[in-house]
């Protein structure tokens, strides 16, 4: 079975790590690399102190490869913070984002590949030689696409990153418009639209629809691949509110409401064949795709392994019905 | 007083910290910068994981700023090793240099800064600005000038960086030449010249006289500046060994015995009007030198602040002897 999951951070990472384990891949092994293969999202990705940081690449990595700081769900364990108080010390900005020690070693590695001309895809294959995440994973693409944030604080509109806005900001700016910078412009990374085209399932996680799903649907030809196959997703939303996160932040930047039925009618019915919903939100229907609901909540492996087995199935019953 | 100190590492470092002593310039204040002027050897420059490291540079600029590692005379104090760890744990070359956390963020400020376009020497002083050594810290050149070493393991010469010669080899493969690479088409860095015209008393202290006062000495212009000055060196071999380090390695290399009359000689009489040599070398002559000798281990401040006032009273002595 071929399964694509094109994924954020956090969420995204704990629900392949459910994922494999339903599929009894084994955290930190090799795995079936044809089995999974993860398109991340890099719209997030960010150059500090001339390094280049790519946070959701780097949680599914780190997550996967058994390396990430579990409470946090997000960098490392056993992490320190010696470089970056350093960097504070002699008075370098931003000193907003929590760069550890041992996540700087990647970067290190990662920025030294760039300016040895390597893309991004091939960077991220190297660094998981080392982590075995046990999938295959892709950047959305190699090309540069840094997602910006439209802010007005009374003196005028001005764009911020990302981060600036989700970790400095904590999402508290109202955003009035969220942009992907580059993406127009973007190419699918290599190995991404022959993944999709060969997928039995694409499955969507409860990653936050806007900026990590709606980064890779960005773009070009991502979603127009994905509109052929067979698309289940999991709604990020439970009772009208994010599972985890700030979505509902960014939701309102582009004007859908913070549910379980907005969302899926924003991904739309040409691209979700089902949806998978929280019990919470029985009873959400939506015109043309295949609802489903039963517990979201990715409380720990087995409950988000069940998940995954849920999507699987229901994907494989819409399979069915369409041939 | 305006004094130019051409400095190496840690026999450099230790013996400015000695000066400064000698003329009231506490540890980490400001000081009167316009009292002495480093001139750093930059010959052991080496890019590492794309940071720029400047070994000696860093060692005067800790050392006088009260962060250096005491015992090691290099490095930072309480140093950690994670970034250098995970390097490693990522497969990258090379692991036999001692990169530590605190000052891996050094590197990373003057990579950045150098990817903006700053010079060496600009980048020296906005690190300064929070290390507050209380001398001017010059390069000796904004140029790129790396000391290469040639050896031959019996497959024929092949040229090394100085610094794989000396931490990775500990100076132990029989080197046949010792070449400063970029040396002849560098330019003194902005204000050596300047310093050295306009200085009272050149004082050569004991650093390495081929890796690193010898490669200052061969930027073009440097050497005929200072020989228009009065000059004083305090010997770097006391009883025909190297106070610490491995200059006989490098003197061996250069067809140089390893004595302090041997140095002096070396050095030249159109260069040094003064040599300070241990007390275990008195009687040494060279000719066109005056030759002093009193105790010259720097065994603490104190004993070094008094090698640094016997340099001057020399100085003092020959100044007036030549007016």
């Amino acid at each position: 079975m071929r399964i694509v999951v094109p994924a954020g951070g956090i969420g995204g990472a704990r629900f392949l790590r459910g994922l494999k384990e339903a599929l009894g891949i084994r955290a930190g092994s090799d795995g079936d690399e044809s089995t999974i293969t993860v398109i991340g999202n890099t719209g997030d990705d960010i150059t500090l102190f001339g390094l280049r940081v790519c946070p959701d690449l780097d949680t599914v990595m780190y997550t996967l490869g058994g390396g990430v700081n579990e409470s946090q769900g997000w960098g490392r364990a056993d992490e320190t913070f010696t470089v970056k108080e350093e960097l504070a010390a002699y008075g370098m900005q931003p000193t907003w984002f929590g760069l550890g020690d041992r996540d700087v070693a990647t970067h290190i590695v990662r920025a030294q590949m760039m300016a040895a001309g390597y893309p991004l895809s091939a960077i991220t294959q190297a660094l998981c030689d080392r982590w075995r995440p046990g999938v295959r994973l892709l950047p959305m693409t190699d090309d540069r696409v840094e997602t910006h944030v439209v802010v007005d604080e009374g003196d005028g509109p001005r764009a911020i990153h990302f981060q600036e806005w989700w970790v400095r900001h904590r999402a508290a700016l109202p955003a009035q418009r969220i942009v992907g910078v580059g993406a127009e412009d973007a190419e699918p990374a290599p190995g991404v639209l022959e993944a999709i085209e060969s997928a039995d399932v694409v499955l969507l996680p409860p990653s936050n629809p806007v900026v990590s799903i709606g980064s890779i649907l960005g773009v070009p030809g991502i979603r127009a691949a994905m509109g052929a196959a067979t698309v289940v997703g999991v709604s990020p939303i439970i009772g009208g509110a994010p599972v985890r996160g700030m979505a509902d932040a960014c939701l309102a930047a582009i004007g859908v409401e913070t549910t379980a039925r907005a969302v899926a009618e924003h991904y739309g019915a040409d691209l979700l064949d089902g949806w998978l919903v929280d019990e919470a939100d029985d009873g959400v229907r939506a015109e043309g795709i295949e609802v489903r609901s039963r517990p979201l909540y990715m409380s720990d492996i087995g409950a988000t392994a069940d998940i995954a087995r849920a999507a699987l199935d229901l994907a494989t019953e819409l399979k069915g019905r369409t041939r």
